[in-house]
C-alpha cells in the first residue's frame, strides 16, 4: 500500500496536543477524519513528534498508508479540503518508502520558542508567544545556554511522566535571539525529553531576568533532579519547526 | 486637563473597527470603557486612523485628556490591566501637549498589508493574513506599482462611500517584497483614501498572478474610476504600523 509523508502546521490552541486521547480532541483525529474522509477507511498516523496540548508547529512531520495511488499534490489539496474548518493543514505531501517512519526514521528535530518580552500583554499573539513583562537579557541566556550542549543526562529538565528509556541526550543547538520585543530560542537535537525545551525555556528566563546566573544553570543541569530545575514555560511559545531525515 | 498620547496595538478580529459605532463593539469602545474604569468619567478618544472591522494594528496612535497626573508608564499599567479581556493593549503611553491631535496633527501613517501566498490555507496566521493560493510575482508586483507613487486622483482605488474631501494624495512609498511564503506591501503616506491600501493589494494582486500588466494597472489609475480598480482586498492581512508627528 502506497506510504506517503506529511509536512503539517497547526496551531495546537484547539487540541489537547498531537496524540489521540479519550478526552479529548487531538491533532492526530483531526487529521485521521479528514484522510477517512477522503479514503472511506480507518488511516492511521504517525508523528515524529507528540507535540503537548497547546503547542504549535510549523513543520511536525507524520505518515500514512493509503491504498490509492495519489499525485503528492493532489493528496494535499484533497486532505486540506477536508482539513477547511480544522487549525492544521497540509504544507506537503510526498510518497515515501515503506520502510520510512516519520518517528523512527527521524534523525533531528528542530523546536522555537518565543518569549514576548514587553510590558504590555500580547494580542495579536496571545495563544501563540510566552508573555515575560521583565525586561530579559537574551546575550545572557545565550552564554549560559552553551554549558547545556553535548551529551548530558537532562533529568533536571526532564517531565516526571516523561516515558524515554534514558534521560541522557546529545543538544546540538540553543541559540538565543533577541528580536524586537520577542526573544527567540532555536533549539537542536535528535530527539527530546518530554517538557525538555520549554523546562530549558523556563530555566533560561530565571538567567535572562537575572535570577540565576550562568553558574546555577550549570548546577542545575549537573543535580540531574527535576527539582532543582527551572519551571516549565508554556507550551503557548513552543513550535515544532522541523524534522530531519537521512537523504533517501 | 493633561493630555496623553497613547501608541497601541490590537488585534481587529473582535471588533467592528475603530470607530464607536450603534451596532458592534469597537476598539474605541474597548479603550474608553477601559479609561472610563480608570478615572470614573467619560474620557473621549482620538485616533490617527479609523481602521475597519478587522483591520489589526501595530502602531495606531490616539490621544486623550485625563485629570489626574499620571506618571507615562503608570498609565499604560493602569490602562492594561483594565484591558486585560481585550485584544486591545497600550504599548506606550507619553504626555503630550494640549494642541497635539493624534489625528489633525499626524504628517504619516504607515501600513503593512500581509499576503500568505501557499497552496494550504492558514492556520496559526487565520485571520490575520490575506490567503492568495495562486502564485504571485512580487516583483512584477513591486515594478508596477512604480506608478502609483507620487501625487494621483487615487478615484480608482477609492471606497465609494469614502468621505475625504479630495481624491487626491500623494504616495510615498508602496514596497513589495517577498518574506517567506509571504508577500508582503509597505505602504507610506501623509493621509489615505477609505479603502486605498486594500484596494492597492487587491490591484496588485492581479498583477502578481499575471491577470494585469504594469500597463494595466496605470490604465486603472488614469481612469479615475473606481469601477476600473481591482477588488479590494480583505481586512485580515491589513495592519496599521506606524503614525508619524512632527518633532515635539
Amino acid at each position: 500500500m502506497p506510504r506517503y509523508r506529511l509536512t503539517l502546521e497547526y496551531d495546537g490552541r484547539p487540541y489537547v496536543g498531537w496524540q489521540r486521547q479519550e478526552n479529548g480532541y487531538s491533532v492526530q483525529e483531526a487529521l485521521e477524519r479528514a484522510a477517512f474522509g477522503l479514503t472511506g477507511r480507518a488511516t492511521p498516523t504517525v508523528a515524529a513528534g507528540r507535540t503537548d496540548s497547546g503547542v504549535h508547529a510549523t513543520g511536525q512531520v507524520c505518515h500514512l498508508d493509503i491504498e490509492r495511488d495519489f499525485a503528492p499534490d493532489r493528496l494535499r489539496a484533497a486532505l486540506n479540503a477536508y482539513l477547511k474548518d480544522e487549525s492544521v493543514v497540509v504544507l506537503q505531501a510526498a510518497r515515501a518508502g515503506e520502510d520510512f517512519n516519520a518517528r523512527f526514521s527521524a534523525t533531528g528535530r528542530a523546536y522555537l520558542y518565543r518569549i514576548l518580552n514587553r510590558r504590555a500583554q500580547p494580542t495579536l499573539d496571545k495563544g501563540r508567544v510566552w508573555w515575560h513583562p521583565r525586561t530579559l537579557d537574551a546575550d545572557a541566556m545565550h552564554e549560559a545556554a552553551r554549558v547545556l550542549l553535548g551529551t548530558h543526562d537532562f533529568s533536571s529538565f526532564r517531565a516526571t511522566e516523561c516515558q524515554a528509556a534514558s534521560p541522557v541526550k546529545t543538544l546540538d543547538r540553543l541559540d538565543v535571539v533577541r528580536v524586537g520585543d520577542e526573544v527567540q530560542m532555536i533549539v537542536e537535537a535528535r530527539s527530546f525529553l518530554h517538557h525538555q525545551v520549554r523546562n530549558f525555556a523556563g530555566s533560561l528566563a530565571l538567567v535572562g531576568c537575572g535570577k540565576w546566573s550562568a553558574g546555577d544553570l550549570q548546577q542545575a543541569l549537573e543535580a540531574r533532579d527535576r527539582r532543582l530545575g527551572g519551571p516549565t514555560a508554556p507550551p503557548d511559545g513552543l513550535y515544532l519547526t522541523r524534522v530531519e531525515y537521512p537523504p533517501a
